[in-house]
């Protein structure tokens, strides 16, 4: 086997009172990509869907993380099964989960890379190791190498970072949950939805977002939907960016009323996803967002999903 | 029945990463109280054991919570089944958790007052409105009504207070553990240790705290010994308060060293307490403590005990 066609799913960072440090997969938006081996110790990136993004590998999110693997494959620290023959990887990649939409675009592409890379190797690589080449990905994309995309997209369910330095990845068991997300048409980049935020917080705050986190996970671990619901607060990232966002507080508000457990930004926006408990729910919050979108005359889209447990997936 | 004793548990609040928002029960030291049932509108506070502690129950912290407890009994909104008559509380206190220890001595008294006074009721109040009570005790005592000792203090184990307004407690499910706690003989007054927070942190840090409040609720759910001890770190509060406790740094150190999970500061100190997963480690963890403290020469108590599941017991 030379070649491999992986299924990319996107991603919900933060999950509204986790800022770096929380996230979830999706089953909807995914990104297709192939990947074949070479036998040249290169990257090289084929984009199929005319997104403007870099086709020089180092500059690119797929093709980062894949140089960072090359490099280590052919190192004195590689594994003892790597291959003993020169490789490479050409990859193609077939975007769906829209750049600068907040749902872990860049690291569909850097995971899919990976995960695909590695199973055309004979997995000799492990999940953590994945995460740390992807990393490479987040970096050429936003300048910072967070996790939070990453992890769930190659662990799939709900993962807490516990810390990026070591990294300490623990998966969370997350109850059935059906999620709503509202992508409206306009940019708002990672690097810039970071500027914003203030370097330092009071104290007060972060007690109060601790609590929520603490919370979340409990609710999450013990499937209990109200709390859950009373968790998802996030009184120190929302305030400020959810300014970038038109219609944000509208939607959310609506969408509580209709019975979603509660929601916000997903990543650093500008996509609002909401959970609930049941499809219906989840239809109702999306038509909602829908009016809300229509009325103030912006262009979206909408996906009604699940929780994916099992991220990147081999297809072919 | 118009008599009751119980027995009021100390507490460790905070858990290390968790300022202001974890507490845990312990087995030993407990305070005893007796509390009797009067017929006028009035507390009555008897101190057995010498403490300087206030006798104006208004200024005392078992006396304040259940001023609280009879305005409501005597107010509209008071429970559908509150005695008839008129009720008051005479109340004894056998102190052996020492003011000032850092072992929720005065969250004791607050709850133990509160639970013993309801079970003379007949059990009238839930536990939310006893911490709800029993919190007028804290104000009392530092000032601040903080809920991480009196909450776990009610509830026994381990618990969150995802939010103190409005209140929001969730029990968090913990595996069996091993607790070493030593008491060095100097007082750290909560107040005092509060005012020498800073009111703002680097969002950087709250990051990294909130990563390991999130490891250690699920640690504690998922029974991860390894989790619960790499979580077991605080970047923000520790810093700080660990200067006014001679030794620190050396006794956590030593202690998990000899195999200990991990631990810190208990409450605001300047008790320290040490988590281990068998009772022969946390045996070998007094030792040091003990060794360190007597090299120092600092006078010291110290307690090898298990999480206390019930709370404030009534015994007779």
């Amino acid at each position: 086997m030379n070649k491999v066609t992986v299924q990319c799913p996107g991603t919900v960072a933060n999950l509204v009172c986790g800022f770096d440090i929380l996230g979830m997969a999706l089953n909807a938006p995914y990104d297709i990509m192939e990947v074949r081996l070479i036998d040249e110790p290169r990257v090289i990136i084929i984009s199929k869907d005319g997104f403007p993004l870099p086709s020089d590998p180092a500059q690119n999110t797929a093709g980062a993380p894949l140089l960072e693997m090359l490099e280590e494959l052919n190192g004195d620290t590689g594994p003892a099964n790597r291959p003993t023959h020169p490789v490479g990887f050409e990859v193609s990649i077939t975007k769906k989960i829209k750049p600068g939409s907040g749902l872990g675009s860049s690291a569909a592409s850097a995971a899919g890379a990976v995960v695909a890379a590695n199973h055309l190797l004979g997995n000799i690589f492990s999940k953590e190791d994945l995460v740390r080449f992807a990393l490479f990905g987040e970096k050429v994309a936003s300048g910072v190498k967070h996790a939070d995309n990453i992890t769930p997209c190659i662990y799939g369910g709900v993962t807490l970072i516990r810390s990026i330095f070591p990294l300490d990845i623990v998966p969370i068991a997350a109850p059935a949950l059906h999620v709503t997300v509202v992508h409206p048409q306009i940019e708002v980049r990672t690097s810039d939805a970071r500027q914003i935020l203030r370097k330092q917080v009071l104290l007060k705050d972060a007690i109060r977002q601790w609590g929520n986190i603490a919370g979340l996970v409990a609710g999450f671990m013990g499937h209990d939907y109200d709390l859950i619901g009373r968790s998802l607060e996030d009184v120190i990232i929302e305030p400020v960016r959810s300014m970038l966002i038109p219609g944000f507080d509208a939607i959310k508000q609506c969408c509580k009323e209709a019975g979603a457990l509660g929601g916000g930004i997903s990543g650093s926006g500008p996509s609002i996803f909401m959970l609930s408990r049941d499809e219906s729910t989840a239809r109702k919050v999306e038509n909602i967002m829908k009016d809300i979108y229509t009325r103030i005359g912006l262009d979206h889209h909408t996906y009604v999903t699940t929780i994916n447990q099992q991220g990147v997936k081999v297809v072919a």
